[in-house]
């Protein structure tokens, strides 16, 4: 396949404080299918997905990303990033198939440079709700979407230390493109990148900030501007705090709500970007230019942008 | 990069009979920038592209295809692509930089077993107008697209003999990934597929069909279903005949319009459908399924789908 | 108030074969609300009206249907509704309070000269389930709609003889603005006209047809054209028999699918056109331009259009 | 006609600190139509408008509204409301036709009780270019509108004291409909309403203010939430300072964009809201919601909101 190594952030397990109010959260106003239950965890997907499940809440005293993992097409691919992740120099262990998420085969946890842990793997088995394969219709079943109808588990923005190396790992051993970059206030090198593995916008991006292991926001998918403005909707008579949009960002151009969940995790919808190729140039934006491109419409930054992340 | 090889269908040379309604008829209406023009060729573009031309009409006696271009992401995987094409046993030919198209750098122009032509490449230079890079807006210098406002050149379906060999070449050779077919009558293989080097949901598709280097259809890339609403009225204003559309395909889900050019080439502006990756099972669908796969909402294959073809 | 006398048509009455296949068709597919039954019928509303019910179904041998019936604003022009029926030499009768509509009060129905009858009425108790009226949310209850989500009953098209006089009567005994004609063939007089009461692009239509009281459709409203393309996919997922569509009326300029109940009644889903007042030119077509009046896209008139009724 | 007397808000002349950066903001950047000039004036319209200009600017030394005009059905009206507006005790005065607004007929002044001046009138010239009449294609002239393609003029909302003795007016005299109403904080009285003579969900809304004749926001149409995005894609990429939206309104249900012509004073961008007919009951705001009612996706008030006005 032209599209190989590195497929896509594919799942991601969150900390939340109470699993009712997260499950009514997640499920009920993003309409994400409840998989199942283990422990103090619970596992979704979106409805367009084929992986057993694409995120999980885990219940904890504080909120945040437990962390971030990435489907890779095949073992080989697995194999050479753990002998590249080793001579890059990162901790990376293996976790057991099925010891902590239920019908994932092998994963290798990697530690980054910023604080975060991401996961690799190639084995997880089919959800049993899928899209349909043989005649399919366009929706699966035949059933209108749950609440916001999320499709699929999108990206997450990760804030932390040290985001030079970090990038440095996404580019070098995951060989992931480098789609978009806010350049620093004095102009040396980037604050933040955009990254990804295939036509996305992005997959991940990574943020300069002083405290190790903190996530700004992960997201999940909507078709369209006018899912964007049906999510808003319904978030709202759901009384769900939008914290900004619906808006557009300038930077991949997607269309975007952010909002918090009940455990105070800020969680984005997202729709649109361009397609990006590796042949495409990297997008650079100045320092004084952040507002325009997180928040394209009103073109300043929001107070709490940079400050309020778990 | 996790996106490598074969990147994309990116480029269409097709026969029109009169240029200067071509040219009204691509640039005027759908929306395409003019590049330039060369002896009895012109040369056009999406907005949104960066390749230097990626459509391309010539004067000529009948409507036609000349060749489909796909674009390499490096000379190590075209040398790759070129010695397998070779041992494959399918024809190869070089074709010197800048010799008939523009800003193009060496092409292998490969003889598929339907009778198509389809060309390889890595060099190409940028196009003067792009999207921005420093601090961009959303639109390429903040102007409103024109008429249809084609995004970018997205797929064409190619008629001709021997697809099952066809298939297989883009399979084996260019690692495409086989999003969905179309089973044939009798349930022996199929008589058509869906190919993709990326998360688009095809960047070709290949019927059975007795004539070869037959083109059913080439098409533009549109952003979403609002769009493809406007392009109709547009379309209908400007008096082109619509063959059929606005709907929905079953196969990709994508949202679509078919018409013809001037020259009776039938063009398609298409857009959505769902993201695909390699780890996603390839999508079947029974012959007698082939009108809602097609024309998801009449249900029934039109006459004319199968039979006009240029 | 500047909008008085005839409001609008806000109800209808249709004939079904069967109340179980159409009680899931109008309240699962569609969307509507199932208000209740009574004897062999079932009464609906939709999501975002306030009177009892807008829409019945009656059991009968046929499909087709039993009438349209026109909210007044106030008695006075009921009174006067009813004196100048008299006057133009139209035979009407009272009906009286919760007869056969439980909820509404007196009606007069009156004979038309194509064969239809039409309901004229001031008092109807208003609906248990309306849209919220102190601190409202956006959607009834901050419930998503169901299925196709049909907000309103919005208009009919009625086919039948003398048209030209019951057009007048709509005209000078109602007050309706004549919002756009289509000329006979020869050019001599308007073999089918569009009719008004408001801001509405029609709430009735009325086209010359040698048999009396049939009815070529009747029409729900939704919001724009994505919910048109919304509903053009729970159709399809649920067998609904699309017979055009989605495609947009050059008359008015709707957006609109048609498609048939599982009796045959053509029925409309449809969603914008201009806004009407009474200081605009009546729009003219000529019988030529049928085609791209009704089908917009295509530019022609579809085989059945003129044929199939009920 | 069922709509008459009152037809609709459908004119108003706002004042600007210069005529060149106005042009641009209203023709090159809105859409609107220059239709000509005269003196320190400038006139427009909206592409889908009849009426030989729907908005007109006034070189002046601050912004501001120097009156909003209602067009009336019919002369018997027009001095009909000439009579009630002396009897309820409100000065009038008649202008002139041709006097100051070219292609206008005879216009009634009214001065209202909150300081703000309004224009009846019934004649006016049909403008040259409007919507086709003749088999028309969706758009005049097949062409597509410019910018952010206002279709017309809206409505606005008037600051200013004796808000009660004005909403009376309305009611009472021109009898508008009273669509939605925002209570006062201590529960007594409304301290904003919004009114309307047709099925918009509002013509005019006035609020409780200490300085007479200040205008809070005029708004010009467009179709749907789709162009809504587009039109902040727009005022973005012209660098027009967005206020606030894209969002909804809880009251009228309306899509928004508000933003500041070059002179200060705030424009909207309105789309959507339901269609309000005299049947249907006010529906009624406690103070507290006003965030909810205003801003329904942050639910909170706009520090700017209510202080800054022209």
């Amino acid at each position: 396949m032209a599209l190989k190594g590195l497929l896509r952030a594919s799942m991601a397990q969150v900390r939340v404080l109470n699993i009712d109010d997260s499950v009514h959260f997640y499920r009920d106003v993003l309409g994400l299918v409840e998989v199942g239950r283990a422990g103090d965890k619970v596992f979704f997907k979106g409805y367009d997905e084929f992986d057993h499940h694409t995120f999980a809440i885990r219940k904890a005293d504080k909120p945040g990303l437990d962390f971030l993992a990435f489907k890779v097409s095949d073992n080989g691919y697995l194999d050479a990033f753990e002998a590249k992740t080793k001579a890059f120099g990162l901790p990376i262990e293996t976790i057991a198939p099925n010891s902590d998420q239920p019908g994932y085969g092998k994963r290798l946890a990697v530690s980054l440079p910023n604080g975060h842990r991401i996961d690799l793997f190639v084995d997880v088995e089919q959800a049993k709700q899928t899209p349909g394969l043989h005649n399919p219709e366009v929706l699966p079943n035949g059933k209108l979407p749950v609440g916001c109808g999320c499709i699929a588990f999108d990206h997450a923005l990760l804030f932390g230390p040290n985001s030079a190396q970090t990038v440095k790992y996404f580019r070098e051993v995951l060989e992931m493109g480098l789609v978009e970059v806010l350049k620093a206030p004095d102009g040396n090198g980037d604050i933040c990148s955009w990254l990804t593995g295939s036509n996305r916008p992005h997959d991940v991006a990574v943020l300069e900030f002083e405290q190790p292991g903190k996530v700004h926001h992960f997201a999940f998918k909507l078709e369209d501007w006018n899912h964007i403005g049906r999510c808003a909707d319904f978030l709202t008579m759901n009384d769900v705090v939008i914290d900004a949009g619906p808006m557009r960002h300038g930077i991949t151009r997607g269309y975007t709500i952010y909002f918090f969940d009940p455990s105070g995790n800020r969680v984005e919808t997202f729709a649109g970007g361009y397609a990006y190729y590796p042949d495409m140039p990297t997008r650079v934006w100045d320092f004084d230019q952040v507002g325009k491109g997180i928040f394209y419409y009103s073109r300043r930054l929001q107070d709490n942008y940079l400050t309020v992340v778990t």
